[in-house]
């Protein structure tokens, strides 16, 4: 089943995460990852939801997701050409024979170290998934002791506007 | 009232965030940013939460969270020593005469230029929270046409984990 990503658009209020995040759990969808977070506008947030499914019944979703109050805008963000990137921070072990490998990949993958521990390096790194997960296998045979990522968030190309 | 950022080490189960986020619900938490995604353990997700609140209030709901099936832990990073980060990407008007402009902010915050429209750019940063706001401001008089910040994910410092 393909993923999606869709970007919705809601008022900052209480409660709105619980019913989107319902909707898609009654569904039977399960979710990739979701972001919540501000945007330009303070009474505004947007969602950012991966999920995988069936087109149709994603369609079905999409329309439930317009009747909630405080949803003002669903738009499926897999069919447009968009930027997608995600961040990771990801702590590996990096005992002082192995760190100038270690800097050797963070350097060809344009990340960043931004923090030194006395055997470990966090690392952060941002992209599409594809190149999230190359950096990950690179840095896994050294002991990855930790990882987080955001989770997906996605824009338009060019000038058109989600909201 | 203070900013929480809370690391919630869950199964990576379906309805586990719809739990997690009627809980903060019910005791009337608004939550400011939360991203879930996966982790190193493809069995296991995290969750990045941050909740304003009074400091009492916000251990119950850490206990209660502990009651819920699926989640296995529960850390307020705000105590500890943590790197945090997010990632936001914006896109600006950016006619032919205002561009060079925009390029030095870029080079300034260590930003990256992700999209170049016709009379766009969509730039992407990473940083803590003051960072995000700092580079907004700089680009608001440009004109912010849109914006989405994937929430803050955080990382104990050095090699204590978290999960």
């Amino acid at each position: 089943m393909k993923k999606h990503t869709l970007s919705v658009v809601v008022e900052n209020k209480p409660g709105v995460l619980t019913r989107v995040a319902s909707l898609f759990r009654r569904r039977g969808y399960n979710i990739d990852s979701l972001t919540v977070g501000a945007t330009e506008n303070p009474s505004i947030s947007r969602m950012t939801i991966v999920v995988q499914g069936d087109e149709k019944v994603l369609e079905q979703v999409s329309k439930q997701l317009y009747k909630l109050i405080d949803v003002i805008k669903v738009i499926d963000l897999t069919e447009e050409r968009a930027v997608e990137r995600e961040l990771v921070i990801i702590k590996v072990n990096a005992d002082n024979n192995v760190r100038a490998d270690i800097v050797q990949i963070v350097d060809i993958f344009r990340a960043r170290i931004v923090d030194i521990g006395r055997n470990t390096l966090i690392i952060e790194v941002t992209g599409d998934s594809n190149k999230i997960d190359a950096i990950v296998e690179s840095l896994k045979p050294f002991g990855i002791k930790e990882l987080v990522r955001t989770g997906k968030i996605a824009m338009i190309r060019g000038g058109k506007k989600c909201n």
